[in-house]
């Protein structure tokens, strides 16, 4: 069986492995050439609106995605020739946070408070409606902090509209919230729903920087409750695949900042610390296979290798260290690869961080991230 | 880095997923259009004398090898310009099973008792030696129980010895053994050693059928004193990479049957139910990298997927089952995949055992194996 990837980066190279242990076929499109997925699956290099590409990619038994910006006029392409799992429908609202938002809040998933900007008039009008702070953010193309500004006074207003103005625009409440939690799901095509254990995140710079799981100190009841909200969307939408949700967690109220219709950079844990990781249940369930279990067997931490790689050697001295490299080449703020620590017990994930982080030169990853 | 791999089988292609995920570059050389490795690596698919990709191939960083039969010639031409690891002597040492079991011996390591066997003559000295039942094997190329004939009464000498005759043979002592149990060891380039929990392994037709691991019921003092051998082995020879010893347990007495330079398939499990698996450490001995701690997460069992592949979908269904397909056509006998099954529980692991054994139409699998 061929599975299609729209996307050749580190996700795209992830779910490829997963494919292969399964003796799937994958092959992934991407326009980078000597993207990260290449070195591991045949790869066309092409524009994701590239004809040919296309009706190569459509040969394949079903078509899946790394990430949610891949063109729509390219994938309603594809989805007349060839399965496209999860759906182009929910793939077309992610793109858009406010579509995405509606789609949550149709679910009666919480979202921060938000209006549509257009115009200077209007963020003015919705500054007005929902106080200050607030994130002025572009509704496309947003990913790791870019696209986004957060407003504190009222001086701010016209720098961020200079900046970001020209694209369709949203302005957010400011969510103070206590901690950032991912909850992420699989459903497999005959309607299987699993959930890995919550992760706790940690952003620096508005990139993803350190993820903990299973995050500890959460209500059961509204774990529970946020878990037949997530149920609710991926049934009525029939979704198949991976879904991410990330959650401003203030109290027992969760607040959903961001979806993403595709495994996500906060399940990468799943790889040692589950039963299955995200990324070969993702193509399980876009294969039409079985799903595995999500079952939490250690306590894991994720740690996101950005902007320069350190030497191989050093990280893999730390205990309980199991490395992944993406093969990109360094630049700032990019992601490079990534550590996960695994332990029997997770207070000696905590050392094994602190030996991990030392010898990343970023001791203030171990300080709590409180920015949005 | 650039690994290069002797060998595309499942092995090669196993330990090629394993560079990828470290960002390490495989580089593959085998003979056969299309094996296992070639979907997931850059493979030159040439015979192994072939001086052109030989060179090609001295141009890794280091080159390792997934099975014992590489030509000395090749391995000898190799090592004269690149790293070869495991080094050439001890692979060339475990290609003759006369040799093998010599190398073994300086150890201290216990051996069925054997005879070199040039003649029908020496055959006949041989057996009288030995006595009856004995094992009849060529001293080169035997795998999977190909290459041996058991002798049990003296009429069986003679077409023993005309169907393996023309090539070097070595008469061995049958040993009637209660279990048959892997012990798997990594030895880093710097010398630390790690061994995996122990895997009682099942035998059906000569072919490896099932592993279970960690094996129950061995006395701690013996299993030490295994290791106590193996660390001397390893260490003396300066041995870098897996190690496999596959021995005879009868009571409390430990008696080598054989040994393999490399990954091997009764350490499939350590995939899941390990914190680092035999392949990665592999790669991570040879590239001279840190080992990755070898500690048991679940007890798990591998089951082979052998002659004919079932269906994907219902090898899935059954819990805690995780899926590697090699990409190889069917054949009789031919190694086609394998399932791992893992729970925290190992007597969970038996009742799926037991459904899964129901899908693959081979309940004889429960029924514990008694044939060398």
């Amino acid at each position: 069986m061929k599975i299609g990837i729209l996307g050749g980066g580190q996700l795209g190279r992830m779910l490829a492995l997963a494919a292969h242990r399964l003796g799937l076929e994958p092959l992934v499109l991407d326009p980078k050439p000597g993207c990260p997925a290449a070195a591991v699956a045949p790869t066309i290099c092409a524009d994701y609106g590239d004809r040919e590409a296309l009706e190569e990619l459509a040969r394949c038994d079903v078509v899946t995605y790394e990430f949610e910006n891949v063109p729509a006029a390219a994938v309603r392409r594809l989805a007349e020739s060839v399965r496209v799992l999860p759906g182009p429908e929910v793939l077309l609202q992610t793109q858009d946070r406010l579509l995405e938002k509606r789609l949550l809040r149709r679910f009666g998933i919480p979202t921060p408070d938000f209006r549509a900007v257009d115009s200077e008039a209007e963020l003015r009008k919705a500054v007005d409606a929902l106080g200050l702070p607030a994130v002025l953010k572009t509704r496309r193309f947003g990913y790791d902090g870019k696209g986004q500004r957060v407003l504190r006074r009222p001086g701010d207003l016209r720098p961020a509209w200079r900046e970001l103005s020209g694209q369709a625009l949203i302005l957010e409440e400011f969510v103070d919230f206590d901690r950032e939690v991912s909850v992420i799901a699989v459903r497999s095509r005959r309607g299987s729903i699993r959930y890995w254990d919550p992760t706790e995140n940690q952003h620096v710079d508005g990139i993803l920087r350190v993820s903990r799981a299973p995050a500890t100190g959460l209500a059961a009841d509204s774990l529970h409750r946020v878990r037949r909200w997530v149920d609710a969307l991926l049934t009525e939408l029939r979704y198949t695949g991976v879904l991410a949700v990330e959650f401003f967690v203030r109290g027992d109220e969760w607040i959903a900042n961001e979806m993403a219709c595709r495994v996500h950079n906060s399940g990468h844990w799943t790889v040692e610390g589950a039963a299955t990781s995200q990324f070969e249940n993702h193509v399980r369930a876009v294969a039409g296979l079985p799903l595995g279990s999500t079952r939490c067997i250690e306590p894991s931490t994720m740690v996101n290798l950005i902007g320069t790689m350190p030497e191989a050697r050093s990280l893999l001295s730390v205990p309980g260290a199991a490395l992944h490299v993406y093969g990109k080449s360094p630049a700032p703020g990019r992601k490079l690869g990534h550590v996960t620590l695994t332990a029997p017990d997770p207070a000696e994930i905590e050392g094994r961080l602190g030996m991990l982080t030392a010898r990343l030169g970023v001791p203030s990853l171990l300080e709590p991230a409180r920015a949005p």
